[in-house]
């Protein structure tokens, strides 16, 4: 985490965040030649975008995870699709990110290039660019590495759509892009504390176009696709209870439609986690009518980060808003909102 | 910085970062009762704005700033100031704010409250909405506190206003909206271990009238008024850097006509530390052609946060891009980009 040799050149010191030409020159070197676009060239305190149509969508997220890399992704990777993530799942076209830095002293510059370069390479797969920035730099021990924040805009263009967490309806269907708990369990699995090996890899995705494809195939008949969000912290059982509170609803799911890997099945149960709770960085839960579920299910299972995707359940009428989760041996349990935090920093 | 009592009720733990019940509750207490929106309200991963008219402007800042409260604001002020400051400066009526804090496991749920009625009072007195957030949680000693970071976006109306960095011509004037150093030098009084006194209260306030002012005074010759920018880390002298830097041209301004407190030039003396360099977080530099300078002068006089403007100089032409003082005594200094940290974690 930081210089094994205190080396002024190969550390990132106080001066990098003090304003002056240190700073300039790190943000010359590591990010704008990083990102190159025309409004980080304008270098100017704030990004001069031009008019946008459609309605405006605005998300932010800072990531805190630990550790910086992983089977997978990086910190980078995890900071564009975090928020691209959360711009998309409102039906939003990804537009522009922007990017703060709160930098520990002693870390290692070679560090922050490699995730200056996840950051790029991530934010130019998506069609997206990263417009504007912010670095700080605490003294050592004051941060950990290096945290991030991405906050991104983007754009409905069709003004039909409405995805609020407000609109799923009992009778509704609800479905699973694919499988669960990859992420969190690829994160544990390199925690210095624990001993356990696993070829997990964490499922860390944008899925702009996942949501386009399911939009696409919807575009006749938009109020039918209720809601989508993407499962992170908390899991899919924090998801659900998010969307059932918001709808006023509840939810049934069925286990044995759920896809989970054996191999993080069988970490959970090392563990003593659910995967249910486990977080996960590329997947998608979305709630439409059933008349359109097949359709939905179909445009899904088209793209590569859909191909498992399964309807795992229903919403139903609770005025309790409770989530039920239909096991594999057949019994019924309550899939409570999470409590106590089984695994910090994973994103 | 932590509870004095250990008490699970009164403390922010892991579990308030945990994407379950405990965060949501916080979240709930704490932000959406304090900056009450129907963006907010839809508890959305986004907020739909709906569509913007003009060219959009976005601009990031995190604030790491120590102590946490301070003479004049906390954090939270800061945190809507400097990201409305940035939107501001280029010409755009800031609209948007989105809201990220990383908080350290311990940090005291009275000193949340109080940044968030901070965040929201300074907002409301802006007319802007904080509409999307996002919390986490790390462990005690892997931070300092609680660190934020706030997004902002404006929109720009006049469609002929072009206020770029790279703007500047040889010839225009340079104007100062007040007195230079108070937000830095009332932070360094109040850090542990620096043992002076002085009743300087930071300047940190919003910018948005007084540009408002400028842009109403000059809107029939938008192209004028070159470019602004709030002078903060780094001072003055890091914002006419790179202003010269961006627009390829030099400065020479005049220490006589640069207002600076009796006080803060007491306490610079003391610290050793030059005034063109210590922070501000609400004051103007702004670069005009010469012949709006007195209407510009006279509008920002008018404003509360104008009242002791002054030009102080002029751009010149110079190749090597230097800023150039002639100081009281009648000397010549050169103004050289801030090198070193003499004041960290002063935003």
């Amino acid at each position: 985490m930081s210089c094994s040799i205190q080396n002024e050149t190969s550390c990132i010191t106080l001066d990098h965040g003090s304003g002056g030409k240190r700073m300039s020159q790190l943000i010359d070197d590591i990010f704008i030649s990083a990102f190159s676009n025309p409004f980080l060239q304008e270098r100017g305190d704030s990004a001069l975008l031009g008019p946008i149509e459609g309605r405006l969508v605005m998300s932010t997220d800072s990531f805190v995870i630990s550790p910086l890399f992983f089977q997978g992704g990086d910190i980078g990777t995890l900071a564009v699709c975090g928020t691209v993530n959360d711009i998309c799942t409102s039906g939003a076209k990804p537009l522009y990110l922007s990017l703060g830095c709160i930098i520990e002293a002693g870390f290692p510059i070679e560090d922050l290039k490699r995730i200056a370069t996840s950051l790029a390479t991530t934010a130019e797969s998506v069609g997206i660019s990263i417009v504007t920035g912010d670095t700080k730099v605490v003294e050592k021990g004051k941060g950990d590495g290096i945290f991030i924040n991405t906050t991104g805009i983007g754009s409905i263009s069709n003004p039909h759509l409405d995805l609020r967490p407000s609109r799923a309806r009992a009778g509704d269907a609800i479905l699973l892009s694919g499988s669960l708990g990859d992420h969190g369990i690829a994160i544990m699995s390199q925690r210095n504390h624990l001993s356990f090996h696993t070829d997990i890899i964490s499922d860390v995705s944008p899925l702009h176009g996942l949501v386009a494809n399911i939009l696409n195939a919807t575009q006749n008949t938009p109020s039918l696709v209720r809601t989508m969000r993407d499962p992170t912290r908390g899991g899919l059982a924090a998801a659900l209870n998010e969307l059932a509170v918001a709808s006023q609803v509840g939810m049934h799911i069925n286990e044995e439609n759920i896809p989970i890997k054996d191999e993080v099945y069988s970490a959970c149960e090392l563990l003593g986690l659910d995967p249910l709770y486990v977080a996960n960085e590329g997947k998608l839960v979305i709630i439409c009518a059933q008349e359109c579920a097949e359709n939905v299910l179909a445009a899904m299972q088209k793209h590569p980060f859909g191909r498992d995707a399964a309807i795992i359940g229903e919403v139903i009428d609770d005025t309790e808003h409770f989530v039920y989760a239909e096991t594999i041996v057949g019994g019924s349990r309550l899939i409570n909102w999470p409590t106590g935090e089984l695994l910090p920093r994973i994103c």
